[in-house]
């Protein structure tokens, strides 16, 4: 089966949920419908937008030829408004089934896919928070592609530290907010794709105490009501190892019009509507370039003839063991991958509808899925490279495309080390560890791997603040592990005509589980880094 | 210490066979001389030649503006000929020293390395199976760069598969040989650094049987003895991930002049005269990256500040748990690879000075140096990059292109499958096991790890032919952790002022590697590759 027909078994029979989203039939219509614009608009840009990338001229950025076309096409065929709501045009549609979409897309371009992240996000921020007049203007045009938005955190001095950052708001008399300051490594900070970007901006008001405590969220248009430029300027585009067709800016806000959202000095908490979007849109990207990786050498490896008995005609590399090693890994990683997305979707989803437990199981899983999708990606695609072999390291082939664009999702939106600190420190203890407990029950891992992860963490509980600081990673990628394991489980009992392949992945992931978790667990409790660091470096 | 000083402390206190080298006094002042040349003068380049990369044009490459002159210094100052005879003008210095020098220019610019590996692997093949003419004339401007070399051994339809090679050879009535056929990613096949170059091709002998035992080895020269040219033309020049310094040619040899090296019919043991050298090339040239890249990220992260207590400033990152553990894993990485490499070349350098045990322990250490060394160059980019954050993804800093130039590695000179197979087929059976054995007590690694190391050897020589395909590559990696426990520990012992960081560092290394190996043990033993490969892909 094709991906989109394993996405739609998949939301029909795997992943919790499937009673709020739309039936079976419906939903593989509209996933062979992006499989469709994925293959026949996507895939052909792809590696024009990795050849030409964007271009910055006097304070404004250029995407690559055939991207505004493709779009706009894209956003008509409704693809950037599937979670809006209905009033505005969009689709109302789940976020799993929007993640199914987006794994599509993504795995042909995920340069592009980036705008339509962010338009989900700006979508799920402004319906939670936005005043009535700014979801009336901001909706509809999100919905329709014809508006774009952003999100703007970083500065340069301030990346993962947004306690420090420094940007400014000011009331004018008038009761009218303006913002000053500078943002970097913002995506799409500027491109020719939409009549208007809104960009939503941490920034802190004068008289604001330091800390995350002052920030504020405001929106700050890149163009006013009546279409004049507002104080917005991309300074600068950044040079990237991938994702070329995503413009990448330093944005200057100069005493620029903004608007708040939310409330004065709930800038984080507000914007955090908008960080579960897209932390669950990284973890799709990497499911998705994880899958077109695994696809890519699978093909490959039934194609490619070399080796065997050298009297005989050569054999597909897919005979040889070491090749088939590399497949099953990079399968298996995609199908965790993206069922631990899709579960984590699912559950912002129940979440969303008022099942509170479903939304703290999904805060607790998504530091775990966006870390585990961005390596994914990675990581199969590095698998890719080795199966394809010479072929592999060049342009000829799209795998040293996927690394190169697959590399930064274990940066942005988060690096690896704030995952792993946001899951240990915030998620891990919720609720007296309850939530761990019930998301644990709920993904129904090996139980041995469950009662690793509990004792892990209430051995973590006691520790001193230091010890799990250096614990908080592996113990991400020890819950990672667990929810691999459950999951594809899960997919052995109920995929239906899949199982099987599950089974099999399933097996081959479990033959290992165990000792790997192990390992986890024993880092997890290692207490030598800082003597082993200034041994090592502080003589 | 910085890394010439490292490397020269090695080499006379820590790696076996001081003795034939150069003494500490010396040895220390040829490795200052290299440093000094890779930082004034590779450094610079390095960026230059991945901008511009090589062009091809008129059946002629040009490399990038500064790399011939680059070369010609190079070669001027004697590096070229580091290991030619002296009455060829070489230095005549041993391969393990020759490998220090490597990796202090390779950590600067690995793509301008490949032309002086290249020339190194010639002039060992020259005089061991050179006829006498043809060592006069080529090992004198092979060690001052004037002429230059390549080896050519894949075509378009066999690169691992070199029993189906299919380049032809055929012999004159006046005794003289001509071959014709494609060869295809010959790194340096061409270019404007040297006034003739020399291909040192596997061909097939008209009447020659199939298979490896039909071929044998010749060398053509761009230009014949006139100067005009020779049948060889540059076909297709590769654009490749990274490594845009050296032109990765496919070649066409139309009835090309050609003379005999070895005998008829020996031309792969002929050739791996000069294969040994190569897989050495490419150990340190991972080496040399993996270095490079873990020296970046420390050094980035002591001086960039973010994090820490909100109300003080912000702290260096190498303050935090997560980067102090990419730190470490880097460093303990790099020596650990930098130390088989080294002891990989010194038993070379006893083997040709008549001590065969040594040249079957190097036969068996080689596949290792060359895999681990190929990965850590990778890896260490990789957390190079995640230590930077946003600023390893960029074109600013030199992660991201360590990361592109370092992913062939593991694939070139024999993908990491070709060296599990070579270890585990050929160099483990050798001598009934007793160079495994041999190699084991000379690197002395912790008693649990040898054990497992000669246990997993001994039940995979009962197993099935095709279940030791499986186990090849993780058998390869168990061999790599017992050799890297082994020299840390050495290191650890011997390294005079750097024992206490190489103490730290073995520790650190071991706290896991019974773990670690104890699972690669157990996937030696796995027999589920084909049942989970032909269930999860071939239902």
């Amino acid at each position: 089966m094709d991906a989109s027909a394993t996405l739609a078994l998949l939301l029909a029979a795997v992943i919790d949920g499937a009673e709020a989203r739309p039936d079976a039939e419906a939903t593989a219509a509209i996933l062979e419908g992006a499989a469709r614009f994925a293959a026949e608009r996507l895939a052909p840009l792809a590696p024009v937008s990795d050849r030409e990338g964007c271009a910055l001229a006097g304070g404004r950025v250029r995407t690559a030829p055939g991207h505004a076309e493709a779009w706009r096409d894209f956003a008509a065929e409704g693809w950037a408004g599937l979670t809006a709501p209905a009033e505005a045009g969009g689709s109302a549609l789940p976020l799993a089934l929007a993640s199914a979409v987006q794994e599509l897309t993504d795995a042909a371009h995920p340069a592009f896919g980036m705008l339509a992240i962010n338009a989900r996000c700006a979508i799920r921020l402004l319906e939670r928070h936005g005043p009535e007049a700014v979801r009336a203007a901001w909706l509809p045009r999100l919905a329709d592609g014809s508006w774009a938005a952003t999100i703007a955190i970083s500065e340069p001095g301030a990346g993962s530290d947004v306690g420090r950052l420094r940007t400014r708001a000011e009331r004018g008399a008038d009761g009218t907010w303006r913002v000053t300051g500078e943002k970097c490594w913002i995506s799409f900070g500027d491109h020719d794709l939409a009549a208007r970007i809104g960009h939503f901006v941490l920034a802190r008001p004068r008289g604001a105490p330091p800390g995350t405590r002052g920030l504020s969220l405001f929106l700050v248009p890149s163009n006013r009501e009546d279409g004049a430029r507002n104080g917005v300027a991309a300074l600068r585009l950044e040079e990237k190892l991938g994702l070329h067709g995503s413009p990448t800016c330093t944005l200057a806000f100069e005493d620029a019009e903004a608007i708040l959202i939310g409330e004065v000095g709930r800038g984080l908490p507000t914007l955090f509507a908008m960080i579960t979007a897209m932390r669950l849109g990284v973890a799709v990207q990497g499911a998705a370039v994880a899958g077109a990786a695994a696809g890519l050498a699978e093909g490959y490896a039934r194609e490619r003839l070399q080796g065997g008995d050298p009297a005989a005609t050569p054999v597909p590399i897919a005979a040889h063991a070491e090749v088939r090693r590399l497949l099953l890994a990079a399968r298996a990683a995609t199908e965790a991958v993206r069922l631990i997305a899709l579960q984590a979707a699912a559950w912002v989803d129940a979440g969303d509808a008022g099942d509170a437990a479903a939304a703290a199981r999904a805060a607790l899983l998504l530091p775990v899925a966006k870390t585990l999708g961005a390596e994914a990606g990675f990581d199969n695609a590095h698998r890719a490279i080795q199966v394809l072999g010479g072929a592999g390291y060049v342009r000829d082939w799209p795998a040293e495309r996927m690394l190169r664009d697959a590399r930064v999702f274990a940066l942005y939106e988060g690096t690896t080390a704030m995952q792993g600190l946001d899951l240990l420190f915030r998620r891990t203890p919720a609720a007296d560890g309850a939530v761990l407990r019930d998301t644990l029950a709920q993904l129904a891992p090996a139980p041995d791997l469950a009662a690793l992860v509990l004792d892990t963490a209430a051995a973590l509980a006691e520790a001193t603040p230091r010890a799990r600081e250096g614990a908080a990673v592996p113990f991400l990628r020890l819950v990672g592990l667990a929810a691999a394991d459950g999951l594809l489980r899960r997919a052995a009992a109920r995929a239906g005509p899949l199982a099987p392949r599950y089974a099999a992945l399933a097996a081959f992931h479990a033959a290992e589980a165990g000792s790997r978790a192990a390992l986890l667990a024993a880092r997890c409790r290692r207490a030598d880094l800082d003597a082993a660091y200034d041994a090592a470096f502080e003589p």
